[in-house]
């Protein structure tokens, strides 16, 4: 009967030591699953060319920080950016991310992978890109991931 | 006698209920300075050409994503991507973060800003470049921070 108390309070020692750990994982897992799936909405809408929702996924603070062009920070000077891929004859864009982190206090997160662009140059003929990015995401305060960094560049040769 | 006791016993409620957000802001804003001086320290080792230094600022696990060429993972990679660019000739670099965030776990954390690149092209005339960056850091056990993500592109229109 006494080590079966042991036993019990063994057990009940592992489970208290051991739950803040588990329960950390899972949080931490499932954050990370939440930023992958905001990277994959934000490419749904902007793949569709939806200006206001693509615009509507940065922070008011956003910054997006394209190629051949200095930084766009805040929503007005981001739609402008969006704007102009929109606008690109044949623009085609797709991504996924590689890599994914998520601070353990949950609300600073990065996503960072490759991404597929393909376009018709002046000349009407197919270019096709490929490179690499990284997004810095933060938590908004109903629980959103929201970018406030985006970065990217192309794995090809200067043309 | 009395009142002047409430007066201590309020004075210490107080301290109380205030410190933890006065040594809040300042583990923010000193983890803010520290990423930032890791960010210029990391600039002085590569800017001077010290190969071993400069691979050593990043993660094992850590990637370059330079423009024009695939992610580099890992040091052995990082070591070849930056000794690319340590033999450009009269490769000159620098660069300032104008944004810093660090998650309030103070183990991720983020710096973003402007480069200035100089550097000769095969015919010896001086090229100027300037562009953003982006560059993730991770804290280290030994409470040093170190690159898990650094990409970058150029501002000006593809030459």
């Amino acid at each position: 009967m006494k080590r079966s108390l042991i036993k019990v309070v063994f057990v009940l020692l592992v489970m208290v030591f051991a739950s803040p750990q588990l329960f950390g994982q899972k949080a931490h897992t499932s954050a990370e699953e939440a930023i992958r799936m905001a990277d994959q909405q934000w490419l749904k809408v902007f793949a569709a060319g939806d200006l206001e929702k693509s615009v509507e996924f940065c922070t008011a603070d956003g910054s997006i920080l394209a190629p051949n062009q200095p930084i766009a920070t805040g929503r007005e000077a981001i739609k402008q950016s969006f704007s102009a891929f929109f606008s690109i004859p044949g623009f085609k864009i797709s991504w996924q991310p590689l890599r994914t982190q998520v601070a353990k206090s949950g609300e600073l997160g990065v996503t960072s992978g490759a991404y597929q662009m393909t376009f018709n140059d002046p000349a009407g003929k197919l270019v096709t890109d490929r490179g690499k990015y990284v997004t810095v995401w933060k938590k908004q305060a109903d629980g959103s991931w929201k970018v406030f960094l985006d970065i990217f560049n192309s794995d090809l040769p200067p043309a």
